[in-house]
């Protein structure tokens, strides 16, 4: 499994689930469906579960919003609402939070742009707190929000950069959003992952050393996280598992190659792949090609679930009024 | 061969290759190196070849740049030397010929926005004979550009632009430059392919309906192109070809099943690939994650080579002065 | 007149009012005022009334929207039905007018982007007509749209390639949109001009030697206009009017210094502007500093005001449906 | 003078050079030119000096590189190098120094966003030294940068960001780049202005509330400027005292006419720019219709520059080698 990149926890369960591991130990998963979104709630208990999913202990939420692709308004309303109510589960926020919002990923690289884009559109209004006290709309809560861009342009990781501001304003919780790789392409631009672990090292589409989460901020921190690519070895790996199953179909169950195939397990077909697909796809990305288009709109998305989680006074109508 | 989609001439003699065709008949190859880049030159000289390659009769040259990808500014500035030089050949200009450069493709997709880039960066001087003629520079031809978007944008083809552009300023050539795709992932943004046939309906990254060649628009048109993606059925398919090699040779000639992979011919594995590929990656498109860097840095190159053809009396260092 | 630059036939006018002139021959203004915006309809009706302006004969309406900048929301949307209401007095549409609206300006200057970002953003469907037409909603009106950028970048007159393009597609109306000049900063992003005159040499902020109006295309052109930019040296001369009027009433009647100035007319007045202002403001303009989210907002409400007009059986929701 | 808005130590200076105060109580001043560009550098020498300049005390170095609107790149890079030269002269750097260079300004805004455009060219290395310090070069020394956005988009003062980033990576110096407001349209983009007295409240385009300073920071803090605006009541205010003095000669000195002109002193002056000009004029601002371009090229130049100073053994050839 750990050669299929996944930053979801509900695809690290499938591919348990595809080698027939159904009950997983130390895993508790349960599903929903609201106005045509699928939630899938992964609980990791223990540090078994950790290790079998490969994924830290905590609760990680799914919503497969897959209509999002036709670009109904309405639709893309339900699921900032779903999102904003999910979120709502995992913080405990008062009257007097102070909520920081991390955009990572990098302004200049297209699908791993999300982050910054969303903070540039939520609803931020720590300043007015903090400089216009008087002013202060009581529908509001403190919302600072920053992204400040990746190692190669900064030559400072993230995590210190958070760390450094954490430390100053001292937010109440940390939301961080991020860009993440899947293994199916359907996901890309419809699937939305919130959890309460944070990020950690290596995970989403550009690489990151330090995590971002409570034992490195010292604050509780959610992850946001959409895929926006899968990268081509997957698509590459893909291929093959179906090819093989084809095979062994109609090899027919008596034949020494049907032996053969059935023998080749998890390892031997990754060697295949490192030998046959990787070395050609390097770090090749599969995204839509309108993948401009679609990071646009899923950044609305996002905002204005954040936007309706954090002030829950105030509807999106009201929102759009305080941003213009 | 008709499954893989490629715009490159010389991947279409490729795939040919693979199957033991060495000998195309109405097609004439020759290959060339200079500098660390590979020039290919695809000739089809009649309707045989025509078929056989499945693109029109023509000239097309291929400059294979695989060390493009570590940006070093003396090979780019090659690059953009052999390509002036390359362009030269296909056409036959004086002192007096007007050029119009299309960039086609659409500024808000990033895979199809090489066009439009190029555009804004080349040389531009049309307008200086016409309104100032007592300031032309003696060095410089008569340039005009346009990049006019896309269907779906401007709700008018392309070509119907284009023709209505070219007969009213009356050009003596029209150089097309657009994205295309290639079936290898190694010469996104490394491979320029120059063709003296125009572009065709159906071909480059975006859909088109009407050409834009000497038929359609009455003077000879050069198309320059650039790979900047794979589909990816295209890699799908390459794996499972790969694939069933690899069996194949495992198998044994003197196994049933070694029989049965043997047999599996294009149209099978076609169906093979329409079943269980095809389906899930509908039209995604391989990158690279860095695809808009890619894309400005190939821009650069595209718009110094054609500087250099159009302006033949003047370096490049003076065409920089001339553009600031 | 002449020398304060302004493209606002209202303006031009009360440039005469200020010089007391306040019946103007050939000239019929009539004014109105709806939801907080107000209306001014001038008539130019003769070759008299055309001197007198310095603008073709024709019909301009001006629709002032000083709160715009307040960001409202709802009041943005009642500007573009009116917007769409005027529009709809200057055009006579019938179900089966193709209509071409042209984005005139330049991408690349913040405050000349207006045009082409209105194309980015109206519905487009002409597309639709043409080659799925058993998919054509009955609502639509077919629209195309077309933003060639600046002599400076095509090297060719955008008048040019509108005719080539106008000759091609046949449109019924043409509409330009353009950025423009005012003499007034508070006109900047909130006021709207629409004409029948289409655009004509020299207006825009932009420089233009071709004019886009029936003459030229030999289809009724209707032209719609936002300033964004004041002249500085528009504000310099004001600044002396305004200092000119303040010593003119405390110098007293009968004072000598009081008759110099009020025999200070326009020619010398101009000849100081020249001599001590223009010299150094050069082409220097005046904008808020926040013009790049003024040009985004302003461009929304055009592109709304001319979808409900184009498409006037459809909502703005309906039309939020259909661009997506 | 407090009221004409100035961010250059310069024209501070000039402003009490035109009341003819020559000599400057705790300033002094040299002056130079090589190769068409004029250094001035003015030294505040003690709080007398603040006072009458009403500026810090500390150094700021000018480099007014009129030319640079011609662009040249010859010119362009003698810009470069004389930057480099004179940011040599107020930093005392070692092989082991490591620099934070931090773009102030909004992204969003174009004469704001010189800042976040320089961060982005320039060649940012503290990465390389921290994770694969076999691979540093020994020519180069650690460098990082942040572009950390306004107030109005982050909510957080940038000084707070700055200072928590400060605390972690402990820099040895930090160089802080913003956009300044001049009182002279031709400053615009030609004149860069290097201070050892870092960033002050209210200084720059944008609001601020905290320094950027030794004080606030703790480590030497350089701020290198490039005006990119003139508010608009400075060129109200400019052209009223033109107008004066135009006046007071016509009037001849007998008159009491010249009397009230010559009694008319600067808080009366300002009274009436307060009265007739700014009511107007508002946070109006005078840029060149070409601004976009202009802080693009001026970008180029600063990050040149900054190159070159923090990698002294390395020229622009091996930076934009590196760079790729």
């Amino acid at each position: 499994m750990r050669n299929i990149r996944t930053d979801l926890a509900l695809e690290a369960r499938e591919v348990l689930q595809e080698q027939n591991q159904y009950h997983i130990p130390g895993v508790k998963v349960d599903e929903d469906e609201k106005d045509g979104v699928k939630i899938s709630r992964v609980h990791i208990l223990s540090p078994l579960g950790e290790e079998n999913l490969g994924k830290p202990q905590g609760n990680y939420i799914t919503l497969e919003a897959m209509d999002i692709r036709n670009r109904d308004p309405e639709y893309q309303e339900t699921v900032s609402k779903l999102l904003a109510q999910e979120l709502g589960t995992l913080m405990n926020l008062n009257k007097n939070s102070v909520i920081l919002v991390v955009g990572l990923g990098n302004w200049n690289i297209t699908p791993d742009s999300l982050g910054p884009k969303v903070v540039d559109r939520i609803l931020v209004t720590r300043h007015i707190f903090e400089y216009i006290p008087d002013q202060v709309d009581e529908r509001i809560r403190s919302v600072c929000a920053v992204a400040p861009g990746v190692l190669g342009i900064t030559g400072i990781e993230t995590g210190e950069i958070i760390m450094g501001i954490v430390q100053r304003i001292k937010p109440d919780y940390v939301i961080a959003i991020d860009a993440l790789a899947s293994r199916k392409t359907d996901r890309i631009g419809t699937t939305i992952q919130i959890a309460d672990t944070g990020i950690n090292p290596g995970s989403g589409i550009g690489n990151k050393r330090i995590g971002l989460n409570r034992d490195t901020l010292g604050v509780p921190t959610i992850a946001i996280g959409v895929p926006t690519v899968v990268y081509a070895h997957t698509i590459g790996r893909d291929c093959l598992q179906l090819m093989i199953d084809e095979f062994t179909d109609q090899a027919g169950p008596e034949t020494t190659f049907y032996q053969t195939l059935k023998r080749m397990d998890e390892t031997q077909l990754d060697t295949v792949v490192q030998q046959v697909v990787s070395r050609e796809l390097g770090d090749m990305v599969v995204t839509p090609k309108e993948i401009d288009l679609m990071i646009n709109y899923i950044a609305d998305v996002l905002a204005d679930g954040l936007d309706l989680a954090l002030h829950e006074d105030m509807t999106l109508e009201d929102i759009k009024h305080f941003l213009n």
